[in-house]
């Protein structure tokens, strides 16, 4: 990516993080970029065109992440899980704790927006789809009951991130991160034969 | 409360369920409630204000159903939990499924702005504190585990309500909450013997 647009692609993810979308000034992106109004204009239709790339470049930046870690191999599949969401949470705690920006976007605009809801809706099937290959693991080494529908805890897994990543931004602390993480892993894995098949 | 000020709480309330507070004009609110803009600064000192205040309006309406379902002894407690649900769940489909309006607000306007977001963390704690009523009750007629924690996952439920939430917004879909409920109280319930104590 050119670097001027890879620049306020990068201001624009930092700010809509924090201020969503609808309070955003394309002259305040401008000046925290330093980027004169020709340069944006060159690469982006409008703000809205913007807003759809800054998605894209926060979803490329998710799935290379995850990929990572759902194909490490040196880890048990529940602890890839563990492993990704951990540096997910690294990165909220660099940013103070601000919680998602595709949770931030699909609340603001999903409600009004098509085209904004139908992009934030695959990004979270995506990342669902990945999170899928490490539960269909898991199930396959026996770490999960076989009557997992993976598919199904995956997404459940997407959502609950969500909610907990919201009240994080709420309370500027992971601790509604850990709790969720450490609820839904200890309640899926098989730990003992008095364990349930949930 | 004064009727016009009903009127204005009740469409701001509507309005920005779907479009969120930044994009909300005072003047498409007024047309919308069909109440002249004198009312409005007579009721609120300016838009923040009011949106404060359909804050409270809204908070006092969740607590009104929830209390109303958490002393509702003719039920087991856990089955008053998702009897509350079931009520926000069809209260969801009637707008459309565009989730909850503290999720909603709360991503939009927490990272930039404290007494929204003092105010809507409140909100949710205070929801999780109603609902930590019935699984205490369920810890005490032994359908969950005596080692429940119940403020966390009372807190965790709130967490992961929002979430579906979210999700339900992104499909305009109520799988997401099914789901999440599901799953919720399927893990906590101790089932039969051979169940978790999770």
């Amino acid at each position: 990516m050119h670097s001027t647009k890879q620049r306020l692609v990068d201001e624009g993810l930092r700010m809509m993080l924090r201020q969503g979308y609808n309070s955003l000034g394309v002259q305040a992106l401008l000046d925290a970029a330093s980027v004169p109004k020709g340069s944006f204009y060159h690469h982006f239709a409008d703000k809205e065109d913007f807003a759809h790339q800054v998605i894209d470049a926060y979803t490329s930046g998710v799935h290379s992440a995850l990929d990572a870690c759902v194909t490490d191999t040196s880890m048990p599949p529940l602890e890839r899980i563990r492993a990704f969401f951990r540096q997910v949470e690294q990165q909220y705690r660099q940013e103070g704790y601000l919680g998602c920006l595709m949770g931030g976007l699909g609340q603001e605009l999903s409600g009004v927006n098509d085209a904004f809801r139908a992009q934030i809706e695959q990004c979270f099937e995506s990342i669902a789809e990945r999170l899928q290959t490490c539960l269909d693991a898991a199930k396959t080494e026996g770490s999960i009951s076989p009557f997992v529908d993976t598919a199904r805890m995956s997404s459940l897994l997407v959502d609950c991130w969500e909610g907990a990543a919201l009240r994080s931004r709420l309370t500027k602390s992971p601790a509604p991160l850990d709790a969720m993480l450490d609820y839904y892993l200890s309640s899926i894995a098989i730990q003992g034969p008095d364990s349930s098949d949930i």
